[in-house]
C-alpha cells in the first residue's frame, strides 16, 4: 500500500490506472476505521482492480459548533488497518491540499437535506459534495462505496452522482454492526459505560417498529410513539429525531408503503448518535 | 462523424476511448458554428486523438429576458461544418437529455462573476457551470477549448476547473474575425447593413486604446474615455459597459501591470455585442 498526500501525484496515479483500462473502486472516509469502513473496502477489493481509500476530516462539513477539532483521528492504526485490507492507494491530503484557494464557485444541495440530521446541521451535505466532487475527480473511480448508516448521506450522494452524470456506481453497502447490536461509528467513543449499554436501544427501538409495521400497523404517529416510548424508557439520551420518509427520495411518506426509511438521533453526554432502518412495505 | 443524442451513448463512447488510452478534446458550443468555433475544432483536431464537439443551447444560462428561444439554430449545416473539420462524434442532446429531472445541488459562481456582462446576466454563469460539469463528466476530455471572445467565460471556466480539480486541461483560443476585424459571433446575424458596417469600431476602439497605452497612458478614466467617445462617435449602438480588469481573475486594476483585459459591451438594435483586448504591460 502506498501512501500519497499529494492531489497531483494520487490524480496522476489514478489516471494512469485509467489508461491500463483498469477499474478502480473508491472508500471515501474520515478516519478512524472501524469495522464500517473495512467492510467497504472489502467490497471494494472484491469487484475492483485497484482500491483507493481516502482519510480526509472535512472542515467544510463540519458546523461551527460541532466536532471538528476533536473529531477522533489515528492515522497510524489507520494505515495499518488499509494496509491489512488490501487497498491499494491511502490517499491523506492537508486541509491546504484539498482547499488551496477560496473558491469561486459554491455548491449547495436543496433537496434530501432539509430532514433528518441534515435539518440541523445547515451546510453539512453542501461541504459533503463538494469534498466529493473533488476527490472523485482526483481518483476517477468507477464504483464508490459509502455505508448505509448514514442513509441521508447515500441519498445526498445518489442526487451528486445523478445530478451531474458522474461517471460512477454508487455502492451502498448494509450498516455494520457490534454483536449486540449498536451501529459501528468512530463517535461511539466518546460514550461512557453506562451509555454504551444504553445505545444498543437504537436499533431495538427500530425492530420494534418493523415489528408492528409486519404486523399491520400503517398509522405513522403511533410507529413513532412506539419508537419514541422505547427509547425514552430505555435510555438517558436525549432524542433529537425519529422521522419516516420515502428512500431514497426522502419525500413525505403519505402511506406506508414501497420502500422507506425510519431514522433516528439520540444526543447523549458527549455523542449524539444516529441508526436507520430501511424496508420495502408491499 | 458519428451524431449521439444519448447521455449514456456519449459517456460509454468516451469511457471506451479513456479506457483504450486514447486523449479527448472537446469543443462545447451552442451551434451555429463559425469560424471561431471551427478554430476551436481544429486545434482539438491537431492535438487529440478523438475529438467531440456538443452542440447544446443550454436553457440554464439565458435570463428570462435574453434569447433562448429566438438563439439561431441550423443543424444541418452544423453538421456539415463539423464534419468537415474533422470531428469525431458531435453530441447534440435535447434539453430533456440534460436536464432530465428537477436537480437536488446546484452550482453559483461567486466570483468573476460581478463584472463584465455577468453583472447584468444574473445567474448566467451558474447556468454555465452546471452544464459544462455535467458535459465534462459525460465526455470526459483531456483538454476542453474555448474561445477569447468571452473572456470572462474562460475565466469562470478556469475556475470551475481548479476548484474541483477536474483533469482537464484549459485551452484559451484567440477570438476570430472578420476581415475588417468584427469578431465571429452567431449573433453578428442579428445586426443590420448600417450597424454590420458600425460593429468594427468595437475592436478599433480597443486597439485606440492599446496604443494609447503603449504610449505611456496609466490613466484609468481616460482610456475609457477614449473607448467610449469613439464608440459614440462611429456607431449608433448604445454602450453597455467599457471595463477593466486583471485577467485572468478579473479582480480590480489598481494600476496599468501585468495582464489585464479590457472589456465593453455595445447594443444595437436586435444584438448585443461584445469585445475584448487582453494585454500584457510590463
Amino acid at each position: 500500500m502506498r501512501v500519497i498526500t499529494s492531489r497531483q501525484e494520487i490524480q496522476m496515479i489514478s489516471l494512469k490506472h485509467k489508461n491500463e483500462g483498469k477499474s478502480i473502486g473508491f472508500v471515501p472516509t474520515m478516519g478512524y476505521l472501524h469495522e464500517g469502513h473495512l467492510t467497504l473496502a472489502k467490497n471494494a477489493r472484491e469487484n475492483n482492480d485497484i482500491v483507493i481509500m481516502s482519510i480526509f476530516v472535512n472542515p467544510l462539513q463540519f458546523g461551527p459548533n460541532e466536532d471538528f477539532e476533536t473529531y477522533p483521528r489515528d492515522l497510524k492504526q489507520d494505515e495499518q488497518l488499509a494496509n491489512n485490507v488490501g487497498i491499494d492507494y491511502l490517499f491523506v491530503p492537508s486541509v491546504e491540499e484539498i482547499y488551496p484557494n477560496s473558491p469561486a464557485i459554491q455548491m449547495t444541495v436543496q433537496n434530501r437535506v432539509n430532514v433528518l440530521c441534515g435539518k440541523k446541521r445547515e451546510g453539512h451535505f453542501d461541504g459533503v459534495v463538494t469534498v466529493l466532487t473533488k476527490l472523485f475527480h482526483l481518483v476517477m473511480p468507477n464504483r464508490v462505496y459509502f455505508g448505509l448508516k448514514d442513509a441521508q448521506q447515500v441519498s445526498v450522494v445518489d442526487s451528486l452522482i445523478e445530478d451531474f452524470f458522474f461517471p460512477i456506481e454508487l455502492v451502498a453497502v448494509d450498516t455494520v454492526r457490534e454483536e449486540d447490536g449498536l451501529a459501528k461509528s468512530s463517535r461511539n467513543v466518546y460514550l461512557n459505560d453506562q451509555e454504551r449499554m444504553e445505545a444498543v436501544e437504537l436499533q431495538k427501538s427500530l425492530q420494534v417498529a418493523k415489528v408492528s409495521i409486519q404486523n399491520g400497523e400503517r398509522n405513522m404517529d403511533k410507529i413513532i410513539s412506539l419508537i419514541e416510548n422505547h427509547l425514552q424508557s430505555t435510555t438517558s439520551g436525549a432524542i433529537d429525531y425519529i422521522e419516516m420518509y420515502q428512500y431514497p427520495s426522502l419525500k413525505p411518506l403519505i402511506e406506508i408503503k414501497g420502500k422507506i426509511i425510519i431514522g433516528l438521533a439520540v444526543q447523549f453526554s458527549k455523542a449524539r448518535l444516529i441508526d436507520n432502518i430501511i424496508m420495502e412495505i408491499a
